[in-house]
């Protein structure tokens, strides 16, 4: 299987505008948070060396998981960025073989001198009161400016699902990663739906 | 904030040659997991009414979101796409208002007609034996064959980021959700690095 991991695409090859363009195909809106972390993004490659394979942690599911995914190789479906979930607006990007990196988050004391970002982040005022396009302006301006950069040491590497070996679930008859246990964790209690619905559905159908 | 949700991509607008292309570029190689999930995603559509906000659940990280996230709305950030793990190779649509919806999922007991997809699915040969031009042949003829598809209601929904109010953590300074405690998660033991680093190192700076 070839698996070359593509070059990151930081922001500078793109423009502004053409990552806003990006961000509506890809997020469904330009929203303000993926637009502040294509910056954050941008930063934390202007620390890290040239050469490298690097993953990626965002710290919080809001908006910030698209930058990354937009503009380096790391997706959540590819493995190479896991969600570690602190609430904090920030994101690390790390030397997978060393845990070496380069951590990036956004400074709130630096929303101050951005009365709009701030209104936003904090809600401060009702959606249908902020400005969109003055919003975008403002971060625009500001870009990495928000941010605070730093080195870190990736203690904890999230688990990779990669190399799992799968079984058949004696109770569902659907495949599992056999270090689940001897039923799928669906069969445990992690399945989120109700009961089972009427079979004579026209869904209800081998395709 | 203009939030309108762009319209579906199914798989149906777009060729597999073309899908294959789309999937190197975000995922960084033709993932077989992710052309099948492709057409689970189309599959699901089949089943769908052709109007609705459909939320999407994905029942694994492994491959499976990045076909979502290329061919529906629905993007880990932006909120309408979320991963319950189950361990399972299954996704779900769903209408994000009542939770009805269809849920996707590979048929183990199907692979036995596809030997390359079985032996992949399953690991039963080393990758490197495995020949990627020919198992993404078999997948290609196979589509949505390999899948079985029922109604569902989805009982629990995903908890959502969305109207979180933020506050600044006292220990670290960083904005987080406030409904997380008087401490960020990060400084209530969640942070993933390790002690803080030499602080005169390069990448220490407000940038």
């Amino acid at each position: 299987m070839a698996r070359e991991r593509p070059a990151p695409t930081p922001l500078c090859s793109t423009t502004f505008d053409e990552f806003v363009e990006q961000v509506r195909a890809f997020h469904g809106f330009a929203a303000p948070g993926v637009m502040i972390g294509a910056f954050m993004v941008e930063l934390a490659y202007r620390h890290l060396p040239k050469e490298g394979l690097f993953d990626a942690i965002c710290e919080t599911a809001r908006c910030l998981p698209d930058a990354v995914q937009l503009l380096t190789p790391c997706s959540i479906g590819n493995g190479w960025l896991t969600i570690i979930d602190t609430g904090r607006y920030a994101l690390c990007l790390y030397d997978k073989s060393t845990g070496k990196g380069v951590r990036v988050s956004l400074d709130p004391a630096r929303l101050e001198a951005w009365p709009r970002i701030k209104a936003w982040f904090f809600s401060l005022a009702p959606k249908k009161e902020q400005d969109s396009a003055l919003l975008l302006e403002e971060i625009r301006a500001a870009g990495s400016s928000l941010c605070t950069v730093r080195p870190v040491t990736v203690a904890r590497r999230p688990a990779k699902t990669k190399g799992r070996r799968f079984r058949v679930c004696p109770s569902c008859g659907e495949s599992y990663p056999e270090s689940h246990g001897t039923r799928c964790l669906g069969c445990q209690g992690a399945d989120p739906y109700g009961p089972a619905e009427d079979p004579s559905c026209e869904a209800h159908e081998k395709a």
